[in-house]
C-alpha cells in the first residue's frame, strides 16, 4: 500500500520573537501540524490526509517526517524550536506517554507512543488528549482569553472534554481528568462505547445527532427530515441546516442536545464554579440550534448559575462558544510545550 | 422565648504545641465549637443544643459567647488562639462572607455573617461551607490523610460536597463550588429545592431516604417496612437497621442510594480522576447497605475508574468511608483558620 500524504500549507511570514513551538493534532481524519510563536502567531501550518486509522508505525512515520521538515524550515527563518505538544484522541496515561484507551487509534493502545516520537525526533515531546489541548487553546487565544479557569466540552465525533485550572491543564491523578463527555445524563439510555447508557456522549456528538436522525426518519413523524437524508446522508451538517431552515423535527433533535448539554454544564457549574465554560468541535456550528435548550437547563439546574448570574462585576458564570474552530487543539499543543519549557 | 442551651463539654488535656484555632460547626440542630491544636488534637469541645433556626442574633450572639469563653479558657492553659473557623450550611459568597443561599438557616441569607461575627470577635473568621470545612477535616486528619487532593460527598439531611485540590478547599470563581449533591441523576426525579428535579440529594439524603421509606410503606409492597416504620417513625436509621435485618424493601431502598451515589461518583472520577473519594454524613453509617450498588455504577459507568484500578502502584482511585464522622466539619473549620494564618 502506498502512503498517500496531500498537504496543503498555509504560509505565516514569520516576523518578532523567533522562538516556536510545534503542535501536531492527530485527528480522526486529518493529521495536523502547526509552527506557532510565543506569541500565538501561527507561522505555518500543515494539514495532510494522512489516514490515521492505518498501520500505527506508518502514521508516526509520517507525523515525525513532517514534523521534521517544518522544525527544519522555521529554524533557516532564524527562529529556535521551543518544543513539540501532539493532541491524540484517546485517554493517556500521563506517567508513560501511553494512550490507555483509544477508540479512533486502532493498535495505539499500551504501546509507548510519546517514548517513540521522541525517539525519533530527538526531542522532548508532550502527548495529550486532544479535548485536554483544545481546551488550553481556547484559555490561550480563544473564548477563554481572559479566564484562568474554565472547562470546556468538545463535540465531535464523540464529546471530549478538557479543564483549565489555573491557566494550566488539570490532568488528575494519572492524566485522565476531563472526560465529561461520558458524563450520565440518561441512567439507562443509549448505550455508550464506554461501556455505560446515557453518557452526555450518546446526545451532544456528531454521531448522537446521525443516529437520532436515522431514528426520526425511520420514524415518519419526519418527512422533510427523511426526504432530506436520503439524498444528503445524515451528518449532523445536514440536520444543522435543516433545522435553521425551520424544520420541527431537525429542531427537537437539537433540543436534545441542548437538554442533555445543559444538563451537564448545570453538573460541571454546581461543582467547580469556575468563570467559564466552553462549547466548541464541529457540532458547536450548531450553536444556535441548541444553545437554547442548553441555557434554559442549566438556568433550571443550576442554583450555582443563578446565584453568579446576580452577582456583582467580575463572578458571572460565562458559559460561551469556543472561538477557534478546529484549530484550537493545534494552538493548545504548541502552547504546551511553551508551558513545559518554561515550568 | 429563653434560649435554650445544654453544654455538654469533653475535655482534652492540652499539651505539646500550644498554638490552637478554634473549629464551628453550625448544623441544622447543633452548635459545636472545638479547640484544636496544630497537630490535629482536640483539645476541648463544647455541644450546645442552641437551636439554629432561632433568630439569627441570638444564635450569633450565643456563638460569640461560646467561643470567647472557649479561648479565654485555652489561653490560660498556655495557648495561642491561631483563629477561627466557622463551617455554615448554605452557600457562601466568599468575597462579602455572606449567605446566598441557606435552606436550614431561615432569615440568613444577604446578610453580613462573617463581617458580624469578626465585629463581636474582633478577630478575622474565616466562614466556610459545612460540607467543604467536612471535606478538609478528612483530608487532615481522615479517610483522606494520605491524599493531596479528594472529594467527598457528606449524605445528611441533604447532601454537600467539597473539593480538595493540593490539600486545599477548591473555592471556584465565588465561593459556590463543591455542590455535588445537585448534580442530575434522573432528569425527571423529584422535584429538588434547588429548582431542578432528580439531583443527588434526592436520592442519597436522610431526607430522601424517607420518602422512599414512606412511599414503600404505603405502596403496600413492604409489610415489614410499614409494620416498624408505623411504630419507630421513618428515619433513615430505622430504614437501615431494616435493611441489615435483611428486609427487601429496606435493602431496595439502599440500592437506589448506592446506585444514585455511583453515578455521581463515576461522573466526579471521570471529570477529576482523583486519587480519593469520600462518602460522610449521618447516612454513611448504611455504608455496608449502598456501597455494593454504589460500586457496581461506578465501574459500569467509569472507564477512568476501571484505567485505574489497573494501574501501577500509585495510580488507583479509592472509594472510602469517611473516618471522622460527625467531627469532620469542626476539625476542618478549626484547619482552615490554621492554613489562613500560614499562607
Amino acid at each position: 500500500m502506498k502512503e498517500k500524504v496531500k498537504s496543503k500549507k498555509e504560509k505565516v511570514k514569520a516576523k518578532g520573537n523567533p522562538s516556536f513551538a510545534i503542535g501536531v493534532d492527530l485527528g480522526g481524519t486529518n493529521l495536523r501540524i502547526a509552527a506557532v510563536d510565543a506569541r500565538g502567531k501561527l507561522r505555518e501550518k500543515i494539514t495532510t490526509e494522512t489516514r490515521v486509522a492505518r498501520a500505527r508505525d506508518e502514521v508516526i512515520t509520517e507525523m515525525c517526517r513532517a514534523i521534521q521538515a517544518l522544525a527544519t524550515k522555521q529554524k533557516k527563518t532564524g527562529g529556535k524550536l521551543a518544543g513539540v505538544g501532539v493532541g491524540v484522541p484517546g485517554i493517556i496515561d500521563l506517567a508513560s506517554g501511553m494512550l490507555r484507551a483509544s477508540p479512533n487509534l486502532p493498535g495505539w493502545e499500551d504501546y509507548p507512543v510519546r517514548e517513540e516520537i521522541e525517539r525519533r525526533l530527538g526531542t522532548r515531546v508532550l502527548l495529550e488528549n486532544d479535548a485536554n489541548a483544545a481546551a488550553l487553546g481556547e484559555k490561550w487565544l480563544g473564548a477563554g482569553r481572559d479566564a484562568n479557569d474554565l472547562c470546556m466540552l468538545t463535540l465531535g465525533t464523540g464529546v471530549g472534554g478538557g479543564i483549565i485550572l489555573g491557566g494550566r491543564i488539570w490532568h488528575g491523578m494519572t492524566g485522565m481528568a476531563g472526560e465529561m463527555g461520558h458524563i450520565n445524563v440518561e441512567p439507562e439510555g443509549p448505550p455508550c462505547g464506554c461501556g455505560s447508557r446515557g453518557c452526555l456522549e450518546q446526545f451532544a456528538s456528531a454521531t448522537a445527532i446521525e443516529r437520532m436522525a436515522r431514528a426520526a426518519a425511520a420514524g415518519g413523524g419526519a418527512p422533510a427530515l427523511a426526504r432530506v437524508t436520503a439524498k444528503r446522508g445524515f451528518s449532523s451538517e445536514t440536520v444543522c441546516r435543516l433545522a435553521e431552515s425551520g424544520d420541527p423535527a431537525a429542531q427537537e433533535i437539537f433540543g436534545q442536545v441542548g437538554r442533555a448539554l445543559g444538563i451537564v454544564v448545570a453538573a460541571l457549574v454546581n461543582t467547580f464554579n469556575l468563570p467559564m465554560y466552553v462549547v466548541g468541535g464541529g457540532v458547536a456550528e450548531a450553536w444556535d440550534m441548541f444553545s437554547p435548550a442548553m441555557m434554559e437547563e442549566v438556568r433550571r439546574r443550576s442554583f450555582v448559575y443563578v446565584a453568579t448570574s446576580s452577582h456583582p462585576a467580575g463572578g458571572r458564570t460565562v458559559i460561551a462558544r469556543a472561538q477557534l474552530g478546529s484549530d484550537a487543539g493545534l494552538f493548545g499543543a504548541a502552547r504546551l510545550a511553551m508551558q513545559d519549557r518554561r515550568g
